[in-house]
């Protein structure tokens, strides 16, 4: 019996408290073992409740919060200016050690900002990044670091998310010396900017790391390694540009099967087919990307998450808090630092 | 009637000469008006031209190249020790001005090596850059260039990009204004990292180009911009990771549609509903991508081209060629600069 605590920011999201409600009483209703803390307008909230047991209930804090960090919002306006958002209380209760960890589908740059800002970064960890799990050929997991937290990556901050994605692999699949690979444009050691090539030296003299060296864009999605780390600009643009590619594939189904009779019939006939391939490259099913290197666990969930997308995400913090994700990086940080002494 | 004339590297990519010899072939047998000079080793030529009219054989000179810049050659290698190379020898004969155009599918490094060290740059670029067409959800045609010439750019070298691609878009296309849109990890003003800030400046204040801000990875394969900017690190993992995704969905096709009866039999009713994706997204269909900035025209065919797709190279270095592509850039470029004085 778990006594953990999930805090959600229910005023995030392109489709507002509705299909976050919706998520976190699944949530509360499938998983006994765990409190929640509901942050957001109470009016918003109250009436959501009412088809919960009264122990359903007494698994459940609401706090009210009076601001919302809207999708606009620059980074900087919802640090300064909007010290009671539902988004900030979240962080907060993570920080104040009252949840064990948060979850938020609203503005990625000011989630990013606040939990930076209230959590801080590790010992030994420059700077927090964005972690997912990719879908691959084999149904293997893939993390893929940083996905967009930090455009401007040094050399260390690279090797320090080598570490970070090696922890998270390694608790996720049981994997304990899962592979990590810096991401990228050739495998020859001639290859890359210089940020990379000295990355790739650091790796290869620290002590406890599985490092294999490098891989291309395109083994994301293949077996070659179990951690492919890169700086948060690339990266961004590789789960983007999948993602697109991705649209495209379903698109193009959708409209090659509605061109004629024919096409119709058979799109009808291969549509379970067509649904597997649909799922297993729908960027929902991967749905909450973990921010690393803090001294709390914050959960990013796609803004246009669906309830159940929003679900996944809220699952992926609870599985986070049972493993206690930040200590366990915490002391592989300080292991790999020294050993280089 | 033109009396262009194309050099081919006919010793470069995996497959070897027999792919490239076929395609070559195919193109001397289709283009009666063009002239084609086969570079590489004459016993491995000249037994295939057997099956060419006299008329044919008339349009095709033979030039005996002593050397092989093999994939695994670092490219200094290439420059330095392989002076007889057919890759060389391809490039030279645009610089000495008897061919029009060259095509390889050798060595990507040595080639970039060449054809930079051999044609130079035009007056006004710091650097050359791999531009190619990508699949989007309209038919449309999207140009995404650095794929990967120049891992390291500054703000002026993409601005140069977004010149260059333009130039390419509007020729190829028709469209007297493409749009222009710099690759980022959002779209507002103060995403990005500082290469990328800076360079939105430049295309902000330069007349004569449709610059349209910011796009992200996903509007790579929809119809925001008709050309994408990014620097050959970035561009090359965008362009990668979405082979990597397309191949994904092509592998599940075929492990899905081979689970039981029932899959094989629904696999077999949408083979052609299923063959229309693959198309659209299998990479061998937007084959050569072409070196832009240079004072002359090199297409680089993917290394593993089938001799479909080394075809499909042929092709652009002809239709560029026609185009004269080199002189539109310098003359737009020039008209760019000017205008900024």
């Amino acid at each position: 019996m778990s006594d953990l605590t999930i805090a959600l920011d229910i005023m995030g999201g392109d489709h507002g408290p509705p299909v976050i409600l919706t998520a976190a009483l699944k949530a509360i209703q499938l998983h006994s073992d765990f409190h929640f803390i509901l942050c957001g307008q109470r009016q918003a909230i109250e009436p959501a409740l009412a088809i919960l047991t009264a122990q359903q209930r007494s698994r459940l804090t609401v706090i009210h919060c009076d601001e919302v960090v809207e999708m606009g919002d620059a980074p900087a306006h919802a640090l300064r200016n909007k010290k009671s958002s539902s988004m900030r209380k979240a962080i907060e209760l993570v920080e104040e050690g009252k949840a064990d960890a948060c979850v938020s589908a609203g503005n990625t740059g000011a989630l990013l900002t606040l939990a930076y800002y209230i959590l801080k970064t590790l010992p030994g960890i420059d700077r927090p990044a964005l972690i997912s799990v990719m879908p691959t050929t084999s149904h293997h997991k893939v993390f893929l670091l940083d996905l967009g937290a930090n455009v401007n990556c040094t050399s260390e901050i690279l090797f320090q998310y080598g570490v970070m994605g090696s922890v998270m692999a390694s608790q996720v699949t049981g994997n304990a010396s899962p592979r990590v690979a810096l991401l990228n444009v050739g495998e020859e050691d001639i290859k890359g900017n210089a940020q990379v090539k000295y990355a790739d030296q650091l790796f290869r003299n620290a002590k406890g790391l599985n490092y294999i060296g490098y891989v291309e864009g395109d083994d994301i999605f293949t077996d070659h390694a179990d951690v492919v780390v890169t700086d948060g600009f690339t990266g961004n643009i590789a789960l983007k540009s999948s993602e697109g590619l991705a649209k495209l594939v379903i698109n193009e189904v959708k409209r090659q099967s509605q061109m004629n009779l024919m096409t119709r019939l058979m799109a009808r006939i291969a549509l379970p087919l067509l649904k597997t391939i649909y799922n297993r490259v729908n960027p929902d099913q991967y749905n909450g990307a973990s921010l690393l290197g803090l001294r709390g666990i914050v959960i990013k969930s796609h803004g246009n998450a669906s309830a159940e997308a929003f679900y996944y995400a809220i699952c992926q913090a609870m599985q986070e808090a049972k493993m206690r994700i930040p200590e366990k990086i915490k002391s592989k940080i300080e292991t790999v630092l020294l050993e280089q002494l």
